[in-house]
């Protein structure tokens, strides 16, 4: 198991020396450009949403970029001080500005899929129904509305009677919803061409070419046994893991997430920090598993299932936060506001099915060495 | 355990003749005219709503109406049918109209309370809060809004921005139940004056009285055994309850309850109808369980457990409706409408929670012998 490999205790492991890690660091640069020429020739400016071939593309120049980033910061003694401190915040500025297109696209999805269930089949509008049981959210043909489709807001009186209401509410609530986060999700893609054309990614984009030869190992690095250094990664998750309210998480239905749910708190939820927190620490844990094993990393089933459930649980979390957010539209109809906190608590209590989740991977796992 | 008694096949259990069951209707009719005459006495006109005493007598009422109701039902068999049949409606009618007050005052207790969980105690007005944190509902002092309260519609637009719009919904919300809940329980109040002030209910209560003395045994009741008649009962909710969805209610966040949560379909959900069902099975079975032991009947923790998940499930479905009935008042404001929504799903969670609070003590329970 990819556990006990990092158990620098553990007297039956090798040492893991320095040029793995340098060995790692190229495999991503090399992953990096690869994905970076993919994204150019799949045509990033082909229109205002890019195509599936060039959100696979920047897919994959994130998930490269998470990576050397995060080997950057758990390695940090072993490589050049200067250089890492001046490509970590590039890389993350990187990769914060191309999650954020993905993250409109995912985050509408949940939320149209969520409003389907909750409003049976008959009920739903078909188009929007259609978009969203489709899987995935590709953005081709999907416009921004113009400024004339004033959805969701309060229109003229309709003669659905009483229940109908709320129906319609639900309608109107995923539309408007369609309309704010197809809007900040095309700002979003502009401003990943932007940043992808800009000066700033180049100068990335160089250092990354020059990682893909040259990894900057400080003199000591090739001697030194990486596995301490791993180790304290998943020590640094296992302190964030100790410190969540787990007991409180694996009894079922406990009603935490929905908590002060209409309090002037700000959204997102502050309660969620913590796991959001343990969320990154978690990856930083994998990708260390991965500097030490390389290609020839177990896949380690309870370790992804408990990143799953925090992915779960960060994407709930954020579709809860843009629910209540539409719902401070000025000037929408009841209904919609309605429809629009049924589907906040439902998110709310996915972030509350996705804790226990995480609880009961995390228990079976606590089982095996760390 | 109690169970093992009514099972038929039981070699070792002793038969209970039909005077048990002589026993039983004499000893509840005899409890119903002194809660009666209970709450003659602590002044059931002493104002809008019943003091606590009165409260507490009515309750004593219905405890009784039911058990008498019930044993009618289960030994049908053993009691004259002309008698039986012309009793039983009048006993359903008598309960059915003591229970609408309490109901109320319950749904309207357990609403705030959600409320004020959701809102954060600094952000609820303190004296929803004090009433709904007060525990039981008395009623007394609090009377109905004056026509002119027009709480929860929307007034004059407060400088309050964003966040704080959701918060004022909270309150806004509460005080539109507290409107709402307050009026109907006043008039399930008045309905259930005129109901012991009438002919129909002096009717009946003369014939709980002959009960008390003389109960209305067919000639073979004496020689016949109980128990078949109670195990029938036990069979009928272990039917009732092969019937429901367990697998899926033991699957913790199954997000069952909410669905549909938006469609038009008539509230209560239908979904809830076959659980309403068990529950008053249960109750049945229950009483079967108190006709054969007496007064000595052992306490079944389990089965206790199982009504109790029952009645949970049932208060939490009331008040999700109720949530989306005060949703459908015209003219209130968006806030306000948001925070209904987000109770409304919360009370729903609430009755998946009673469902999968219900599988887990079934569980146990299943090992024994129904």
């Amino acid at each position: 198991m990819a556990q006990q490999h990092l158990d620098p205790t553990d007297p039956t492991a090798r040492a893991v020396p320095g040029d793995a890690l340098a060995g790692y660091l190229r495999g991503q640069a090399t992953e990096f450009l690869r994905a970076l020429r993919l994204h150019r020739e799949t045509g990033s400016g082909s229109g205002q949403n890019g195509t599936e071939d060039s959100v696979d593309a920047a897919r994959a120049l994130r998930h490269s970029a998470r990576r050397i980033s995060g080997s950057l910061h758990t390695f940090r003694p072993l490589l050049d001080a200067d250089w890492s401190e001046e490509m970590r915040p590039e890389l993350a500025w990187l990769s914060g500005t191309l999650a954020l297109e993905h993250a409109c696209a995912a985050r509408l999805e949940r939320l149209l899929l969520a409003l389907h269930r909750l409003s049976g089949s008959a009920a739903f509008p078909a188009q929007s129904a259609a978009s969203a049981v489709g899987g995935r959210v590709t953005g081709a043909g999907r416009g921004v509305p113009g400024p004339g489709t004033a959805v969701g807001t309060r229109g003229p009186a309709t003669p659905t009677a009483d229940r109908g209401n709320l129906t319609v509410g639900a309608a109107k609530a995923g539309a408007l919803l369609e309309r704010q986060l197809t809007l900040a999700r095309t700002r979003a893609h502009s401003t990943a061409l932007q940043a992808l054309g800009s000066s700033r990614f180049h100068a990335v984009a160089d250092k990354v070419a020059v990682l893909a030869s040259e990894v900057p190992l400080t003199p000591a690095a090739a001697m030194s046994d990486l596995r301490p250094l791993a180790a304290a990664a998943g020590e640094r998750l296992t302190d964030a893991v100790t410190a969540l309210p787990l007991i409180t998480a694996g009894h079922p239905y406990n009603a935490e997430a929905l908590i002060h749910g209409l309090s002037p708190d700000p959204a997102p939820h502050p309660q969620d920090g913590p796991w959001h927190q343990v969320r990154l620490l978690l990856r930083l844990h994998r990708y260390a598993g991965e500097v030490l094993h390389g290609n020839g990393a177990p896949l380690d089933v309870r370790l992804l299932t408990a990143g799953q459930a925090l992915n779960l649980h960060r994407d709930a979390s954020e579709a809860a936060a843009a629910a209540a957010s539409a719902a401070r539209t000025p000037r929408i109809a009841p209904a919609t506001a309605y429809a629009l906190g049924v589907l906040h608590a439902d998110q709310r209590h996915e972030v509350e099915a996705a804790r226990f989740a995480f609880q009961q991977s995390w228990q079976k796992q606590a089982v095996g060495t760390l």
